[in-house]
């Protein structure tokens, strides 16, 4: 996929700052609620987000309509996994003082823009998109073949092109559902003349965690460590993991390719650490157990700090709603300015219609 | 297609009338934004929103983004479109103070209710659609392999239930885009519970008006007469009518069935008129010109009080703009109403989210 650093349109984020000089970037990245946050979510998604807020002006959101492409026969889940998902993204530091926080379904124009978008979208984009099969076949039990699933990339497309992103975080992965946003930007212009930015991507690290059991960490397989187990939560869950099955005595040398241990190590510890552990674990040098310790002593350097916030956060009343319902006026008022734009681009009504 | 009358659900308009002992009954219906009217549009809806009005509580709208299903390539008519519209619209009769005008735009609700529905909706329901793969066939010059066109019965039913409506007046042509609707609506109760009534149709008279060539009145044929036409343009264009093409002479008989002067005459003229001129016409006891006449007085019965009225409304500065914004704040309200309902039922987020 050929992304041109020139295809860049003018920066609108350039006029939203105080010093002219030095034009902040907009970017916008939303996750479905899932609800509580495993280790893997965190590495996956919200560790570049924290980083990215300090350095871009940032919108990230609860994708709560995303959700129900794929879960719209039980959506029970849906309402206590946002309150989850919200509080572990603020405990971990994701700060509504530095980026923008809402949820999708505050902000009606998303269904707006996924509505005009779709005029635009030829059904064959959609069919040919890589995930539309691959989900058919992967989620078995749930009849995926609706009009909702089918427009979930259009649905993508419009949240990111509503707030005029200059970049979009992504993981190699998820390059094809930007590029779709990209071609429906570029199918605008082709119409009604420039409209919004062809966001870019902005490409961050996703590295697979592996979980308790060495398969990926996924919720659907329980083998999770989340951002909101306690102390000794972790620790129980962490002394049993499996480890590489060669070194059954501690005086057998192991390979920490073949244990999930040393992913989490890959991952959460620094890198002195990393070093340490691959040399102690193929020259016997360290036992498991210790092995185990080190790491948990690490996960907590960030979790650590996270339960302390969750505390503030909960005595803290009202708090999770101001959060929502600032973010939803910031993201309102830049997604009303976005559709004006594209409501006069396409020659629709406005507020001039009977000027 | 079975449509009993028992399957209706609990009346929802019950509660809002004044007299408990006459429950108003609810309707709803729109038409795309195609610019002037013409008599086939009066008689295929308008005349009949008419009266309808007098005995619904009646949501009557302009249906801006529907337009934008065939017609997004050039977008260029459509706020002209809707400002002729609607001013045909009230000229004919269509009272603000007895039903809700509105814009279909205005009401961001139509969009979040057709993104709810589509997650819900089958795929092969839509491609099944008889007039989907006709419509293709039909409108050439146009790539109509959208996202949007293939939605178009999701919008359509999503327009429909958001006002809750009782009834919906239609064509018999229009029962399959209906009944659509319907079974969305039970879909939404066999995922959720009781959503949204089930709408029933309300079968209304479209005669198939013809035009000055003969063939349908249509647009595209530029074969017609509009509500906005003046009495010499009509009679300009209603003198020179083909008639039955074996009448040459004043003295030969003629044969009303083959003359679309006739078929005009059934639709405005009173039947005292139209026996005579058919008895005329069979015996040579009628000439063209007077039978042309005949009918022109007919239907300036209808549109001498329209030009009136539309003097009217050109001399109140600012009234059709308050026009769509007092019947936006009356739609918004209901389909607000709706959202809340179908949000709850789905136990998506609300505003007690954090309650
Ligand atoms: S020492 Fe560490 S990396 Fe090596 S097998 Fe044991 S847990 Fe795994
Ligand atoms: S008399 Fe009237 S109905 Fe008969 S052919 Fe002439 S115009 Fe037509």
């Amino acid at each position: 996929m050929p992304i041109e650093k020139d295809t860049l349109p003018e920066n609108p984020a350039e006029s939203n700052t105080e010093d002219k000089n030095v034009p902040v970037q907009r970017i916008v990245s939303g996750i479905q609620p899932s609800g509580r946050l495993h280790l893997g979510n965190y590495m996956g998604a919200l560790k570049n987000w924290i980083a990215l807020q300090d350095r871009y002006e940032s919108f990230f959101f609860i994708a709560d309509w995303h959700a129900l492409t794929t879960n719209y026969e039980d959506t029970s889940p849906i309402r206590q996994n946002i309150r989850e998902m919200l509080v572990d993204w603020l405990s971990l530091g994701l700060d509504p003082e530095k980026c923008t926080i809402f949820l999708q379904s505050d902000v009606l124009e998303h269904a707006e823009l996924n509505l005009l978008l779709s005029m635009v979208t030829p059904v064959s984009w959609l069919e040919r998109n890589p995930s539309y099969k691959d989900q058919q076949t992967q989620i078995t039990g749930r009849d995926l073949s609706t009009f909702g699933f089918l427009g979930y990339p259009v649905l993508m497309s419009a949240d990111i092109l509503l707030y005029r992103a200059d970049h979009v975080p992504v993981g190699l992965d998820q390059l094809p559902h930007l590029e779709l946003a990209r071609e429906i930007a570029r199918r605008l212009r082709h119409f009604y003349g420039p409209v919004v930015p062809e966001p870019l991507p902005l490409l961050t690290p996703t590295p697979r965690l592996l979980g308790l059991d060495g398969r990926k960490m996924s919720k659907s397989y329980k083998n999770c460590i989340y951002v909101g187990d306690s102390s000794a939560e972790i620790w129980d869950k962490v002394r049993p993991m499996v480890t590489d099955p060669a070194r059954v005595r501690r005086s057998d040398p192991g390979d920490p390719d073949k244990c999930p241990v040393f992913n989490l190590h890959q991952s959460f510890s620094p890198p002195e650490t990393v070093q340490e552990v691959d040399k102690g674990c193929r020259t016997a040098g360290i036992g498991c157990i210790d092995c185990k310790k080190l790491l948990v002593g690490h996960i907590e350097t960030i979790l650590q700090p996270a339960r302390e916030k969750r505390q503030e956060i909960s005595a803290r009343k009202g708090f999770l709603k101001d959060v929502l319902q600032e973010g939803g006026k910031t993201a309102s008022g830049e997604a009303r300015q976005t559709i004006r734009e594209v409501r006069r681009a396409m020659r629709l009504p406005d507020e001039d219609l009977f000027a």
